[in-house]
């Protein structure tokens, strides 16, 4: 009797869903309004963030920043790097937190330290945090869970308020994670006055419109299941993007290696050249996030290098980007948006085409094999 | 007549070997030593190198230093990262160049740049440098062509003395590059104070030591040829290492990639339990790199982690190492030497393991498809 319970209770939880990884996809609308909602008035233009707002003078006049994290959140933390540098000039720089606590880094008094961490317990993160708080960095949490180790560690910072997040691969933890950095971004920026009030109050209004874009991404769920079941039974694939979409590459290939156990890879589109572009082959997928920004024609001309070598090639694209769509063999369109709010919505035809890969194999993706939801020893 | 003379004088150029990436495997406790030759004095405790000399106040009192570079080259400049951060008490950030001379970096008057190309004619490399020299950055080349673009767009720097590399997939320039690194490191520590004069000293006598310890890990060819025998058939991989070796880890595996098109991917030990370990089954080999540092004993714990798992593990160790041997499916050791100059060793197993691999598969070796030796286009 305990164990029907028990199932029927889960069943609840998922609210309809099959899985709790689809459903927390599907909340993503929601988690980043909530996360939005009471900070960002794009109509005052203000952003309202009590845990940065006192700090925000040490931040604007930091020698740098630098994101600690690990796996999804550190890739959360490489987006952030060129939103801080663009918006901010100031420079970043992202840690693996296992090797920053072990290698004796350089930290000055007066750094920055951002630590990125949906549990908020993760062992490794924690630790690089309390050595560097020691040695006089000030510290930032962006964390999820309330109340959690590295939220009391930290001097500020901000939640993510995405709610529980109970499927191990992380989907709108990572999405909150950005939105919560983008802001940070932008409330230094403009205070700091690298950010002029035009595309401060333009960004404002993006921002403000991702959680309706992504919405528009989530309808194409046909698709995207057509294409993972197209896909399935690759053992390996590529994922590549530039500038902003560099860290969606990465993130779109953990997704698929945790959920599906295809050997999925991430990099930077031009590195390919350097060794990997050896791999592919006609049997090969290569995911590109290729979304409309400045550095969209380069990556097209990598797509074009792949295609020569008769790569398959998927590709994330804007909305009507015929010359894209006519270069790749399968296409997912996302609405146009500025470059530093894309890849809250570039990510989400990845996590889907993931999660239905890894449905489609019969794997159980709320639980992948060897993984725990939160890595609280090292 | 004319494709016979050709194939002859390749064969010659080859000095016996099948391939010039064996010959110039082989050929690095020499490539090691010229490097060193004439600028080294481990007797007086001297390193002369002008290029650098010129420069050393303005690198002792930089902000931070930038190693700008691309596929192999890369890695030369992580293991860097690592170097002059533990001797100079420097902050090092190592970037993509196809990234950083897109994205509009931070770069101040006085930030040095060390450009790493085995060419000097790397693209994106070049014109990376170009852009930061215009907003005053100091540029240093660590180029193996002599009168190449980057050697002179450079204000100083350091060749790498390397002599031709032929074999597309590079493996003396990077031992190279990673000993011209460490001494331009040594020398700027000494002279900054950051490094005291005993662990100076003990320094310049292992770096010295390193051609003659080379040798000795380039006697076990015949066995890391039965080892390329027994995995060749594996379709993925996984490189793992910490700290110092944790870039060997990546170089080791773009260089199977290259090579044999096995999908192999490298990672910071620690990494992989935030996804990859999914990947981990009794098919999965993982070859660690874990010779003994101050990283060795969490090296090990990963490594029973993924024997937890049933990955088989083979691993670089440090001869005489009982407990890693016990633990691992394969071994493969390399003398004792100082983490500092560590990765010059541990890296020519993988090198070798490489070669062998493609050898075994009936590829090209010294041509991998897609591949060209220098990526003068982006």
């Amino acid at each position: 009797y305990i164990t029907k319970l028990d199932m029927e209770l889960a069943a609840i939880e998922k609210g309809g869903y099959d899985h709790f990884m689809l459903k927390e996809i599907f909340e993503q609308p929601q988690t980043i309004y909530d996360c939005l909602r009471g900070r960002l008035d794009a109509e005052k233009g203000t952003i309202t963030m009590s845990g940065i707002q006192k700090y925000a003078e040490q931040i604007m006049n930091a020698n740098r920043i630098i994101m600690v994290a690990c796996g999804t959140s550190w890739h959360a933390g490489l987006v952030a790097e060129y939103i801080f540098e663009e918006l901010c000039r100031i420079n970043v720089e992202v840690e693996y937190a296992s090797e920053f606590r072990y290698r004796n880094p350089v930290i000055n008094k007066g750094d920055v330290i951002i630590a990125i961490s949906q549990s908020g317990e993760t062992a490794d993160t924690l630790v690089a945090i309390e050595n560097a708080k020691k040695q006089g960095a000030i510290i930032l949490g962006v964390v999820n869970v309330v109340g959690s180790s590295i939220s009391r560690v930290s001097d500020g910072g901000a939640y993510t308020h995405a709610g529980p997040e109970i499927g191990v691969a992380s989907t709108k933890a990572f999405t909150a994670q950005l939105a919560v950095l983008t802001m940070i971004a932008l409330k230094i920026g403009y205070e700091k006055g690298t950010l002029d009030k035009d595309r401060y109050m333009r960004l404002l209004d993006e921002l403000n419109s991702v959680p309706d874009k992504v919405k528009v991404v989530l309808e194409q769920q046909e698709r995207i299941k057509a294409l993972a079941e197209k896909y399935k039974d690759a053992s390996d694939a590529l994922f590549l993007g530039r500038g902003y979409n560099f860290p969606v590459a990465l993130e779109g290939a953990l997704k698929l290696k945790e959920i599906s156990y295809i050997h999925a890879e991430g990099y930077p589109a031009a590195e390919m050249k350097h060794g990997p572009i050896a791999l592919v082959d006609e049997n090969l997928p290569v995911v590109f996030v290729a979304t409309k920004d400045s550095y969209h024609e380069k990556v097209i001309s990598n797509m074009q290098e792949i295609k020569a070598r008769k790569g398959k090639v998927i590709a994330v694209i804007t909305e009507g980007d015929e010359h894209s769509t006519s270069l790749a063999d399968d296409v997912i369109e996302v609405p146009e948006a500025d470059e530093i709010v894309a890849p809250m919505l570039s990510v989400i035809p990845l996590q889907l085409l993931s999660y239905y890969v890894g449905v489609a194999k019969g794997y159980d993706v709320d639980k992948p094999r060897n993984l725990a939801k939160s890595v609280t020893v090292e």
